[in-house]
């Protein structure tokens, strides 16, 4: 299902639970971060003597059967979901991976992206290293593998974080213990919860709650967690000036029931909607949502402004990876998939239509005429984030520049494109003055350019030296 | 995916367009209706000549394929969704139905259910017939076919509604044309629409939108509509003295942007709501709906009551057919599969919990006790339907009486069942003022007992002469 | 996988073992009739109160599963597999069919085809029947349903077989018995044998022993058996003048392990051989057979000839039924699929090919340049049957008379269109003296025209009245 | 399916053809060497720029459809068969292997097993290497790539080969040649032949013949071939001072119509069953072979004995890998799934059974049994392979010596045990007889124990560092 939004990378679980269905845990752990990737899933589980692993293209609940999680036996597991990359999806990207290195086995979840992973790599080809894979992930498992020479685990782990410069949340799943790591600037969220025996490391809170733990708090910005029967131990914490938390987790990404960093999502996303409504107010009779992300800042911005809330656009629920999509002859007799606009709440209206982001804006034309063609009088498009116009090099991707509508057009220009009688970003200022003091912590360089890891390796001819990659064909 | 609500017994559509492609269409027109019909899903189209059918278990972007649509050719599709049965499931059972008779070859889709089914079906056992499936659609084909010897097709589709009771809404496919049919109390919701270049018939209004279809009327109760490329044409209207079109399309199953005989669902939704806000108004802080099928009801309480709306409960949006459900075990450890509640929104408050009906009421107890784990201080259950006291014998799975927690308790015990701290149900006279003068073309025999058409055959040794039924096993 | 061979109906078995896993039992012995039909496979298993049926597209082991089989209790149970024809495939057509009648379930698995089934089928739409497949089969169950009014079970197919002309070999599932029908002719075999405790009725011998029973005798020509508990009982034998058991059985069909109607398979081949070695011999090094089916033909003509048997022809084992066949460029460059030929066996010899029949003649051709180009000086090539010059009607698709290579070109014309330096097909007298006096029994209605019994409904417009027939897309 | 036989490690291919659609001819070249494996199957493809890889667990039909063909664009390919473990099965050691390394991207196929491979994968972890499957090609790539540094490819090769002991042929694949490599001993077979316009090799000559390719020379032990559009060039051949051919190829491995190093393998077998006949020949009726591998030399061994060769079993063609076993108590009472006698060939007969090789001895006591049932007066057992006393290490799985029947019981105790009136194996000094004075160059470890190159590892702990190995659970 395309659609015009950033994607996130992934979502991230581990749990150590002696005595416990680790695998199970893992399964609705990973479950409830879905939404954060539906390309693969995998889950790799340890028992004390060895790491035992099944990851696959499709949704958790497709590659999972009770037999698989059955066979997945230990007290301490990772798990992994990736996002879905459009046009060719690459199985042996998906993840943990699990290797055999000096020490043993060794398994890895990452969320994120490395600023200088292509020359990590290069490094490492360079002394003979091989890669099955062309993510950062590989490239972080064999740093760790040749410092854990030298080195401890943590110790390792430690070295590795000195060299690796930008966004990883990492669970390694050792055979008998699991470290959760975070980058020093805590670009991507990980956090902590408690079960009745044993703990829990996940990307988001509402992976705490869906495995029935008690979130403890945040993984600090360059902590080095280890997670064992024993308990949890700080190994030690890297710190740098400041933090730089994704702002999108707010935006975008994250569930509304989870918190992340210190702020519920939902209460973000309602307030950004109220601020919406303090800088924009045009002479509007509704308010109208894009479901689902546009749902709670229009409701922010209905009680800030006071205009009535309706539902006036539908989305089809069971829109599913392999549905085949309408021609454009058939797009343009009227098939519509996923939105349908509801013409008793909106015919003769002037219509705020709140939405979360846009990317390349071409879904925002197709909802703008939907709305008119369904008897709106107006429709004022208004967006709960600034522009996006920058890339990100931290783990999401938000397409290229060139692709990035508010980095080629100026506001008005877009309204234009749109066909809208009015558009308005969330100023930069409005989004900060949500977050209070702590709007300091964030990383908002995709609507500044502000990067706060220079960028070294922006990708181009980033997986082999120089060479294009290699492309697995999904089975 | 179990849930505590009535069950649907299916979608239909129909599609007339020379020119066009029909099973893509009837494929987008299905797909708006899935939330009618999970369990199976088929299309047969004819070209004037012959009739090809795929029909298959699973959901509709499961069953079809761009090769199977490519091969379902012509200028004419009927298409149907079935709802998904808990337990065994029956492939003889998924519709279409595609028979050879006398005249050719006939296609049936059907949303309904006799109330006479049995004894028509012992009367054409007896003289011969055989049947492959359990359902009523196969005793109406068998009635036409037989019927199609004396009379023409229309005069035999007219022959066989005088001897069918209860409840139908059917389209017919032949080789070269459709005949939409409606029971002459309007049971079920049957409407018409034009094409550019064509014409179409569904369930619901919303089937139109999603396929570029304009709205022009309802099928009447008790009419036969041929649909062939020379246009619509009314055979004949049976009428009976009243109408009787079941109230709990409006409360639970049709989608919110739909029209049905003259009223929006989702309006309908929401004036519900604020009708039960005028009926019962217990002192608290916030709204909360069950997503998502109360949150219209939620949002008119919320507005007649002046309390503030809040999304308390989180829908994991990814539950899927094949979800391994949690143990016993674990879901006392607090696994939670489908709703989270959010803790910031919930702690504290006073909470007028909003769903549109319940069936049993174990799903009830249990978000109830969610919410009060998240903190809520109290819980007040209201509820926008009646209570469900009898069974449906017009197409809806309501299970039986002893199972139907209304029939069996008062309203005092179930709310103590319940573990709330208050309990209302939408009176039958709100309820009856929200449709005003129409409100007497409405079925409300599952709040009253007052069953419009005599229950003949209450189901019990329905299928054989007295003998159980076959079971075919799944794919 | 497509072959240069007439296409067996299918094969039935009946098992009736009070205490055994019935469903198993059936399940291995479809699996040894495999090689009768490999387009569907399914089972119907009844214990006393009800039918429980799985039937799918594919073979024996892919449809059935562990599960699938556990589901299919009692202590009854019928099963049936069919062939596999080009082009679509028609799930509806896949047997046992299952059927409510006035009596309760009737199951039915049939082999064979009416000579008059057009003209039933005819009979009964005009009485208002309608059928969900095209098969012969539904005719029979509709027949016996409707005459099962005024007679019991055994009298309704007792009258049934007075009306069905044509072969037919059936077993009928009641709740708690099974029947054994063959036609009057004996066209398609039917066996019987033992248990330990039950009875097994199979198309082959060969599912006698694949199940552990031992055989005990043919059902008789016009016999209706009865299996049940309480044994095994005659109700009634039809008779007529003389018998017509298919000889393509015996020269292609059957397995060699199989006896039937009292002649072994294999050694029914192996004579074959060595009759066509009496009749031809040409001056030859080696005689090689085309794998599998001329083996026992060609060792036969080995030892009548005295030539060296050689295997000079390698068949690849794995073939599948979804191989990607390749385009005809690479079959031009050379590559081969299903047959390798030996040089080092056929290089510089002159060979005797000996293969069973050819009903087209196009892979014929391709083996004859095949063994030229391995080097071979000549190419005599044997076939154990006759010149195939008429259709069947009975339950063999010999394809239609105008591709049959030898209805339109003369020996001499076959030969050189094969590119070979010599061809003899086996005589027809060389033939029946293979089986001695029983030589009357046969059919060899290909081969000379002469029809046992008069051919009615040659299959044209077969299906509807006059209308093409329905396609259901597989699965 | 599982078998009483000794499993080949794999088969490997490789094609070089600008112009021809490189992956259609590996996947006809993988499935003429099915036999050799079925656990997984994959294809890399080149185009000069990238390589583009596709396997999976399952048959090479299975794994590949158009679709996946078509996206393996390219001049170049390599392929490989994996054979079916018992038990569970990785899908992280399916190959081809592909790699980005220093030099770009390098695709690996292997055949064989390294007797030293644990010591170079512990030497390579301590350096910091990192391994994701248990495989000693990933050894061979990790080595190639880490000596790639200093020297260019072939020379890395050539370095590699100095360090690897042990049995391999493997094809190396770069974005725009192919390299084809056979260690110095020739333990696995590889052989090159020439197409209209383009090159290619593979395990066995039969896959040569498959895509109509004709052969030229076996790959030379110790040679480094390179195989471009510019043709072939051999860049070394290391030599030792004798060869070491796996004899089991001859005996039970390859393809009857292959030609490995010189001898044609069905005639080599042919003549080890007439040579069984010369060392053994009890009175006897009729010789039988045990299907499909004892064939040939049972027909060698009527020849030389004047015996009648009888088809006495006949083996059922469609077990396939998802087959449902039959319990204990279905097989005691008679259920047989693979084999069945033909009692009209061997009742009241003396039989000489022929097969080619026994491990552990379960099926023979079976297959004797089974013939005694049959009415056979006698059976002498005639085995045209020695005992199999040691384990393999060069890519041949025989089992551990404990499970080795000829390791444990003298003959006449395996007789007595397969309940034989006779039992003979071919002596050594017989076998060899067959090579003449080419006998010298085979490896004939296993019956005799003298490995012609010393084993340092034998599987002990092989994959990590004294750590189990990690288990992928398959998809």
């Amino acid at each position: 299902m395309h659609t015009d939004k950033p994607r996130e990378a992934c979502g991230i679980f581990g749990v150590c639970a002696p005595g416990a269905d680790v695998a199970r845990l893992a399964y609705y752990g990973l479950y409830a971060l879905q939404h954060r990737g539906q390309e693969s899933a995998g889950i790799a589980a340890a028992d004390g003597r060895q790491i035992v692993l099944h990851r696959e293209m499709g949704l958790v609940a497709e590659v999972f059967s009770e037999e698989r999680l059955t066979e997945l036996t230990g007290y301490l597991a990772i798990g992994h979901v990736r996002y879905s990359t459009t046009g060719a999806s690459h199985p042996v990207n998906a993840q943990p991976l699990v290797f055999y290195c000096g020490e043993g086995m060794l398994g890895l979840a990452h969320n994120g992206n490395l600023s200088n992973g292509y020359s990590l790599r290069r490094e490492l080809l360079s002394s003979g290293a091989v890669f099955q894979s062309t993510t950062d992930s590989e490239v972080l498992i064999n740093l760790i593998a040749r410092l854990n020479g030298e080195h401890n685990l943590p110790g390792a782990i430690r070295q590795c974080m000195a060299k690796a410069e930008g966004a990883y949340a990492v669970v390694l799943l050792t055979e008998d213990r699991i470290y959760a790591v975070r980058d020093p600037y805590g670009f991507r969220p990980l956090c902590v919860g408690r079960l009745t025996s044993g703990w829990v490391v996940a990307s988001e809170s509402c992976a705490l709650d869906a495995v029935g733990a008690k979130f403890i708090r945040d993984v600090a910005p360059g902590e080095i967690l280890e997670v064992s029967p024993e308990g949890l131990r700080t190994h030690s914490v890297v710190t740098v000036e400041h933090r730089a938390h994704c702002v999108f987790e707010y935006i975008y990404f994250a569930r509304p029931d989870s918190t992340l960093d210190g702020f519920n999502v939902g209460r973000v996303r309602r307030e950004m909607g109220r601020q919406l409504a303090r800088e924009y107010c045009p002479a509007a009779d509704i308010v109208v949502p894009v479901p689902d992300s546009g749902i709670a800042a229009a409701r922010g911005f209905a009680e800030a402004s006071g205009l009535r809330f309706e539902e006036g656009l539908m989305k089809n629920r069971y829109v599913g990876r392999t549905f085949i999509q309408p021609s454009q002859r058939l797009r343009d007799a009227g098939v519509r998939l996923k939105l349908n606009p509801v013409r008793e709440a909106v015919a003769g209206k002037r219509v705020v239509l709140v939405d979360d982001s846009v990317v390349r804006g071409t879904t925002s034309c197709k909802i703008v005429r939907m709305l008119r063609d369904a008897g709106a009088r107006k429709v004022y498009y208004c967006l709960s984030s600034p522009p996006i116009v920058r890339s990100c090099y931290y783990g999401i991707d938000t397409t290229n520049d060139k692709e990035l509508i508010a980095a080629q057009k100026s506001v008005p220009e877009i309204c234009q494109y749109m066909g809208a009688d009015g558009l308005h970003y969330l100023s930069i200022e409005g989004l900060l003055r949500v977050f209070g003091e702590k709007a300091q912590d964030l990383c908002v360089a995709c609507f500044t350019g502000n990067y706060p890891v220079p960028v070294k390796d922006t990708g181009v001819g980033k997986f082999g030296l120089g060479r294009p990659r290699a492309l697995e064909v999904v089975g």
